[in-house]
This record gives C-alpha cells, sequence and structure tokens, in this order.
C-alpha cells in the first residue's frame, strides 16, 4: 500500500548524512560523532541508592499516574536552583519539566509556529532542534557564527528579511556543534535586537555547567525584563541524558500552552526519573558533583586539542571551546568535506559533516564535528592520528 | 506582552470539563474521575528488585543515550509477546517503544494528518487522544457507539461524507469512557469499510489485558493483511502508568516515519523504565501477574455494579463492562448532566461529565464517566450511596 503523509513530515527527506551517521554503532569505529557523556561521568553508585530509597519508601508514587508540570517536589527544587545559581525565573515566569529539553524546544515551536513561519538559528546548530522545527515544515534562516557567537549585522539582516520570524534559536554556551561561546556584549545585543523586532528567543543551555575554561557568562534569560525568552534546560548532560528529563522556563502563558501540548504528547515525564533528579539535586553536594564532570572533560578536551595541535595544525583548523562536549574542525577552503568524512569513517573515526547542522543542508561548509566526551583517551589520540594522517594525505 | 500561538495550539479552549476536575486532587473527593490503576495493582516488590539489577548489573545502558526505536531487548520482548499472545504483527510491520501509548496516538496523527484533515472516532472516546487531535488542528467526526461496538452504518456514512478522512480512532476493548467491547463481527465489518475507504485504523489497546469477563476477541490489528492498521499498545495499565512505556506495531513505512517525528519530539523513551518493562517480562510470570489484576478489577467493578444497581437502578442507566476501567452512566433524556456533575462534586463525589469525551464538546450527551479502579471500597460504596440520593432527588 502506498501511505500519504503529511506535507510536514514527507518533506522531511533522509539524510545524506545518515550514510556516515549509520556506521557509528559499529564498536570498531572510534566515536568522535557521538555526543554521549563520558560513561565515567554518570554517579552510578548515588543513582543505585536514591532510586533503591525512591522505591523502598514511595512506590506507589514512582509508578502512578503524575501531573503534566511534573513531579511538584522536582519543579521546586528548579525553581530555585534556577533562580539561585542561575539568576532565571521572573514572577512572570513558570518553570515546566519536559522529556528531556529536546521535547521543550519541539513544543516550544509547535505552540507558537505555523507551517511556513520562520525560525531563525545560528548557522551552524543543533540537528536535533533543526530535524525537530523541520517536523513543522518550518523555514529555518541560519545566521553566520563568529568566534564569540553569532553575527549581528547579519542577524537583524535576517529579521528585517523575514517579518514573519517567531523565534530566535540559540545555543548561547560551548555550542553544538561549534563549541563556540556567545560573549556578553552580544548576548546584550541578540537580546535588544529581539525586543525591537519583536521576536521570541528560545534558549538551550544543555552544556552550561560543563564549563572547564574561563569565567561563567549570564545567560540571556537571566536579562529577561520584557518576558521575551524561553529557557531550555536538562539534566542530560549534568546527570544522565538515558532519564529524558530536562525543564522549560518560560512566560505563564507559554508555559501553559507547552502544558496542554505536553498532556497530548506524552501526559507526563515519567516519574521515577524525575524522583531521582529531584532526590539527586537534594541529597547530593551538586557543586562537588559539577567540580568532577569539569575535570573530566577539561582533561579530555585538553588531550583532543593537544593531538590535533600535533596532527592537524597548519592543515585543519580548529575551535578551542571552553566547555561542552564538542570541537568544530575546518578543512580549507574548496576542500571535498565529504570525501574527508567518508575517508576517515572508512579507517574506523567516524565525525559528523558540517553539513549535518547548517540550516540548509545545502549551505556550503567545509566543517566536521568532533566530540571528546565519548572516545576513551587511547581512543583520543588514535582517532586524531588517524584524521592528521587522512589530513597530510589530502591537504 | 500579548503572545501570538501558533493557530494549531491557539484554537485549544480551556475546557468546562476543568471546573470540575480541578477537584479531583482535593482528597477528600472520592476519586470517580480518575482512571489510574488501583494502587494494589503494582508489583512494587518486583519492580524494586529488578530495578536494583538493573542498576547493579548495567548502570551506563541505563544512564546513557540510547536509540529511538526502543531498547533492543524490549523491542524484541515486545514483538514475540504480540505475535505469540495477541497474534499481532506481519513481515511488513515493524514496532517502536513510545513514551506511553499517548505518544504512539500523537505521531500517528502528527505523521499521517495535516490540519484540516478529518479523523473519524467513536462517540464518545478517549479525551487524552482527542486532544492530542486538536492540537493538530483535525477535523474530528465522532460516529455513535452501541453495546456492541461503533454503529456501522453511521460509520460508513461518515466514511463517505468525509473523503479528506485519514485515520479512524478506536478503542475495541473496554472503551474510555463507555466500558463498551466491540463484537468480532463489528471488528470484520470496521476493517472492511477501512479498507473500501482507504482510511487507515488507529486502533488503541491499553485495557485488553485487563478483561475480567467473557472471552477475549481478536484484535483489529490481528485481521490486517492489507496494512492498514496502526496498533497501540501500553504497560500503563498492566504494569505502571508512571514509567510512560508504550508501543506502536504498524506497517515499516509507518513507523519509519513515527521514529523520525519521534528523534525530534524527545530523542528516546528513558531508558531506565524500558529496562524495568524488558525485565519485568523476561523474570515475572506475565499470566500469573494479568490474573491478579483481573480478579482486583473484576471485585472492583462488581462492588461498584451492585452498588448501582441498588442506588441507581430506574433513574439512571449504565454499561456492564466486561474488562478495563469505566462504567458509563446515562441519565434520563434532558437531564442537566453538568448540573448533575456539579452537584455530585460539590457532595464530595468527583465522576467526569460525558462532553468531556464527545468529538465536539457541544454534542449533547446526559452521560457521565465512572472509575472503580481508584477508589477504595469504603469509597465506592460511599460514593455511589451520594450520587444515589442526588438522582432520587433529581429525577
Amino acid at each position: 500500500m502506498d501511505y500519504v503523509f503529511s506535507d510536514k513530515i514527507s518533506g522531511l527527506k533522509p539524510s545524506a548524512i545518515r550514510e556516515i551517521l549509520k556506521f557509528t554503532s559499529d564498536p570498531s569505529v572510534i566515536p568522535f560523532a557521538a555526543g554521549n557523556p563520558s560513561a565515567e561521568a554518570f554517579p552510578v553508585q548515588a543513582i543505585a541508592e536514591i532510586t533503591n530509597g525512591i522505591l523502598t519508601e514511595n512506590p506507589i508514587a514512582a509508578l502512578q499516574y503524575s501531573v503534566t508540570e511534573g513531579y511538584p517536589a522536582l519543579v521546586d527544587a528548579l525553581k530555585t536552583l534556577c533562580k539561585s545559581r542561575y539568576g532565571i525565573g521572573g514572577e512572570t515566569d513558570e518553570l515546566i519539566v519536559t522529556s528531556g529539553a529536546q521535547q521543550g524546544i519541539e513544543l516550544s515551536c509547535k505552540a507558537l509556529c505555523n507551517e511556513h513561519d520562520t525560525i531563525l538559528c545560528e548557522n551552524p546548530s543543533f540537528i536535533g532542534s533543526l530535524n525537530s522545527f523541520r517536523s513543522y515544515n518550518v523555514n529555518l534562516v541560519g545566521v553566520e557564527v563568529e568566534e564569540d557567537g553569532v553575527n549581528i549585522e547579519k542577524l537583524e539582516k535576517a529579521m528585517q528579511e523575514n517579518p514573519n520570524a517567531k523565534l530566535l534559536y540559540l545555543i548561547p554556551n560551548f555550542q553544538n556543534p561549534s563549541g563556540i561561546t556567545m560573549s556578553l556584549a552580544k548576548r546584550k545585543a541578540v537580546y535588544a535586537l529581539a525586543k525591537q523586532y519583536g521576536i521570541l528567543i528560545l534558549e538551550d543551555n544543555p552544556y552550561g555547567e560543563l564549563r572547564f575554561e574561563g569565567a561563567d557568562i549570564p545567560s540571556i534569560k537571566s536579562m529577561d525584563t520584557e518576558g521575551i525568552v524561553i529557557y531550555v534546560g536538562s539534566f542530560s548532560k549534568v546527570l544522565s541524558p538515558g532519564l529524558r528529563v530536562g525543564y522549560v522556563v518560560a512566560p505563564q502563558p507559554i508555559v501553559a500552552k507547552i502544558t496542554v501540548c505536553k498532556q497530548g504528547a506524552d501526559v507526563h515525564t515519567a516519574i521515577l526519573p524525575q524522583m531521582i533528579c529531584e532526590r539527586f539535586l537534594r541529597t547530593v553536594d551538586f557543586d562537588a558533583h559539577i567540580a568532577g564532570l569539569r575535570e573530566i572533560y577539561r582533561k579530555k578536551s585538553s588531550l583532543m586539542l593537544g593531538e590535533l595541535d600535533k596532527q592537524l595544525a597548519g592543515k585543519v583548523s580548529y575551535t578551542r571551546p571552553q566547555g561542552g562536549l564538542f570541537i568544530w574542525c575546518t578543512l580549507p577552503e574548496g576542500a571535498d568535506m565529504m570525501g574527508f568524512c567518508k575517508t576517515a569513517v572508512q579507517r574506523k573515526v567516524a565525525v559528523v559533516p558540517g553539513n549535518a547542522f547548517t540550516a540548509k543542508e545545502t549551505d556550503p561548509t567545509t566543517s566536521f564535528r568532533i566530540n571528546f566526551s565519548t572516545p576513551s583517551d587511547e581512543q583520543i589520540v588514535r582517532g586524531v592520528g588517524i584524521l592528521g594522517a587522512l589530513a597530510r594525505e589530502m591537504f
């Protein structure tokens, strides 16, 4: 039978990138293409004890239906954390727990965008969010990212040229895929422009806690006196992505619409994972835990950057992230980037071709993304060596 | 600031029914409005042991990112269960794990329906699914349900009158809210009509295992030689709704589109809950567990029906379900159903007004839904007594 799918879904094309990504499940391939937290970053013992405590003391609550807005104790704990730690959450804001940050991003799009509306985003940006937007048949317009964040002149031009733009999607800290952090000056400029042009900002901050160098920069949401910023946070990189617990802090009317959407999407986020997150925040030394994570990623990024300096300097340029999980490498102008990535995976190193992350897959790019959190130290050294040999052959 | 929401979402109106449902969180109100499994139905000890085993033996897998299609061992276990126990899943079918059946229903709608397409459904039907469909700005057309299921003549008329109907949404077993089960003859007739008119069937079966009277009737999916049935199952009523684990069995091209949608929706269903479900199926005597659940609900439904016979017979008619969680009560023609429900909740018995479940909230109905799984035995006796006294006053 020929199935006829909705316009928004039939427009989603299988990507050329899948060709490469499907090799990533092969255990003999070095996983520079992944974005998984390091296995050593999981507080396994603490989670086992916490979970055992929940299922001993409060099993029915952990197994029964719960409310769409989130496990009430977790909502309270997150409001406190956001306020005290990030300066986020005004009197007109509300917070909802979502099934990962991904759901918060998707439901923001669903609540605000009609088909053919425009979303402005950094170019490159996170493939998961871009695909989520595409699944609502939204027009994506990418704005160039520089070493201190999005190009402000080009952003204003995009706002002028796209009067039906509803959202500006940004990852200000250690952006995926570029590893770039937006400067404070640019955050202020972006906020002013969004206010001027009446566009809501969707601020995605999954990596903010993973800063291993430099000083924290206030989030755009922390400047939000006008109620124009939707902030999305996550436990995926600070505790566990498998638990699928994230949250949205946004003006109350927006959270109300997201709540209605979420009820129809999955009723509520699985309650046992929510209770694990709540008890983790309540019983574990969060600062010490985060300090441990930062140390893990500081070491891994430092190892990878050192190997890149040895193997690729002069052939390939790359970012030096102050946190997060990713480094963005750029081949010389005119280089056959897809050819480079395909040969790399044949030689057992998987990287992600840059056009996975561009607003339009046809946007020209000679970049690719590599990740230092998933591979072992030995894999980092060996994998960068393979990439270096390939670069020396090709350029 | 005035926020402008998408057409599909701004059309979702706050319901008059919420007025009544908001009292349901008051612990002094008898919860006939709920749909929660009975607390005694949860195998608390088994789940605690299973979870402890997972977090001891395989903690990283339980905490790390996983694949969108579902935890592979659970996918395999569900395929085997569906084939051997339900006769479901042909060579051209595939299975995906979803975040509750709700997500399977929502993503089926998203993948197949444009705004203003039509979904045909039983009238009344499950409010959660109807609201999910409404959130895609789909036109709902309800078809009358009789004591053996949907009226076949009216269903064919609806198919003729709605050539843009994409889906026929059905809950054949112990339907929510009516408690009605569709006969085998009608299942066959419905399948033949769907085939004739080129409409896909979305078969929702959360309650099928909870049969406490009569013989099992084959699912419509088990007759699906043409690849026109999307089947949605769930662990919510057989293990735990808080875990949010459901699944879809459908033709492979449809599951492929649902998978793309799911990736953008929540990446994957929380992995620890999936592993709990898989280990439960593998290590617990499923038949004995289900037999225990049936006994719990047989007793509770029998108690409630007995009290209804004592208190409401002659004043109010009601269904006698052979399984599931709900009884559908109908006041005399012309009765003030909303007035009855409002007075009931003032007297501390919450029931759900029937127009919560109609395809259009303005469809006339004098019915309301009551539930026997959530209240205690004492609450059942006391609550039905209060409803009986109210009925005697009003009619």
